[in-house]
């Protein structure tokens, strides 16, 4: 034999993805494995998360937005643990169907990202797949040694708050499935195109990471919905806690919604995709930790107070009662 | 709201997945992300795999091997690159239709493996899926700084080298689709059985890793065919390779299968899953190699010769004729 052919996965990756693998340990993706030297004195902070068609995206969503949500969901992660983006491996399964179309803005999208949160495309795999376009992503950070910001170390006394704005993404989601819900809720261009856009592409909070391991007891992404994540942090720390649904901050567009629709608070506080930090904070440090983000053009808000338990959330209402959800928590499952 | 009810997969993962999650960075799955402390010293080696039902196994193989093998796979490319495992993230992607009688089995196999290689897991996510069983492994190891070993650094004089037998892998999987082949092929119940558990559970060669950065010029794990993927090799290091088809080592099984039917000398040399390692090996460096290589007991055996050249690899049969292939490559692409 004088020369074999490069197969069709050689010359998709060679096309669509090596242009994204500039980081010398990724070494073109040209070698079975990448290697990077990590910084000095750290942790590798390692997340894997993946989205799949039909389930965490609609099949004809953008595929450059595609590409942004892959990776997001990931950042987000290393973002709410206070650690800083190192790269990421990418494993791909695509139906036969897919080609040049799909994966050029795809991997445009990606490698936008990639460049934008310093966060480099170190390796993968790609596959054809019977099922729908499966986009699995494993990314490591790096955090000075011990002090990855975990769920546990919540402590009575702390403040509840989150970052940017509640609910956004789970509201783009149902306007997006039920077509005439923009018009039914009174909703402008502009504010059904920013629920559109919190749902297609996340904004992970990178800007606020390292401030987190200075000023955070305790801190996770906000993916599955605000209570159910909040949940899971009290558990994890052995405490419960106490929020008031009207101090949970809104984008315009979601006021709006709940202005003409009151029920759709618990869409809000219950649905998914928010990719905001859920933290607790000790109240001495609320103030300082308040300013720095907002110096980072992050906004903070404080929403509720962690107290003694066992991992109980009371979300109240303007009245001081307690709101009951039939779902608390958003799963794919 | 007094309580939420933990979420299916929360369930799943906590039945399951914790008890493998034993590395105290793994925080028993239950924080958004792993932390691990790198080795001083080291760099890390980063690899990611995926396998689907319907592509790379069998939706009715046994679940206990197909844990096994989404994380060997993985294991060999770190053993081929001179890593030592650290651990893996795993993300699942599952039809509704996998419960109990799956998932048990997979995660004893994985779990099994986890221990037997001390690559422990460290995270992970699960999905539904509308398609096929989705199994995306993204594995880690260490190799101490600037050794991890390339494709490329073949020399010319170098000898190539491979582990264990060829072939076994690809005839294992003909006769799982071809039901008459082994009677055709005169196989003994117990050939039928080695050919078959090669498929399903490759090995990889993690006793001589350590060794390559020693004694290899450059090496790579087998998985897409020996003449495609020392074809790869010879084009990442710049040169050429000669290699004889009768020195390739084949099983007892195998000898078999190419004693019915010397045609099938094309499947055994360019099938895929072999899983073996490829290496070229400085011809004074050979005889301590093998011997080194036979105390950890992995057979290490020379199949030809490395020369000048831009990437083209001869098979010569034991006329010195060289052997041309329809398909030198396997791809699921």
């Amino acid at each position: 034999m004088k020369r074999t052919l490069q197969s069709a996965e050689d010359l998709l990756i060679a096309r669509y993805f090596r242009p994204l693998a500039r980081h010398a340990g990724a070494f073109g993706l040209e070698d079975d494995a990448a290697a990077i030297e990590p910084p000095a004195g750290c942790d590798l902070v390692l997340k894997a998360d993946g989205i799949i068609a039909g389930v965490h995206f609609f099949p004809d969503d953008p595929p450059e937005t595609v590409g942004k949500k892959a990776l997001r969901v990931n950042l987000s992660d290393l973002a709410a643990k206070s650690a800083k983006p190192l790269g990421f491996l990418l494993t791909l399964a695509l139906p036969g169907e897919i080609g040049e179309a799909w994966l050029s803005p795809f991997a445009r999208g990606l490698g936008a990202d990639a460049e934008l949160f310093e966060c480099p495309l170190l390796g993968g795999d790609t596959d054809r797949t019977g099922g729908p376009i499966t986009i699995s992503i494993a990314a490591f950070g790096a955090v000075p040694h011990g002090r990855m910001v975990r769920r546990a170390g919540a402590r009575p006394g702390d403040r509840v708050v989150v970052t940017g704005t509640i609910g956004d993404a789970t509201l783009g989601l149902l306007q997006r499935v039920d077509r005439d819900a923009p018009a039914r809720w009174l909703l402008e261009t502009h504010q059904q195109e920013h629920l559109r856009s919190r749902y297609l592409v996340p904004q992970p909070r990178t800007a606020v990471a390292e401030l987190l391991r200075q000023y955070a007891s305790a801190a996770m992404d906000i993916s599955d919905g605000l209570v159910g994540d909040l949940t899971k942090l009290c558990r994890a720390s052995g405490v419960d806690a106490v929020i008031e649904a009207q101090r949970v901050p809104l984008s315009d567009a979601a006021r709006t919604v709940l202005g003409r629709d009151p029920s759709r608070i618990e869409a809000i506080l219950t649905g998914g995709d928010d990719y905001e930090i859920l933290i607790a904070v000790p109240p001495g440090e609320l103030d300082v930790f308040r300013r720095e983000a907002a110096r980072r053009e992050v906004a903070i808000t404080e929403i509720g107070t962690v107290c003694a338990g066992e991992g109980e959330v009371r979300v109240l209402d303007k009245n001081g009662a307690a709101l009951a959800f039939a779902r608390p928590s958003f799963s794919h499952f």
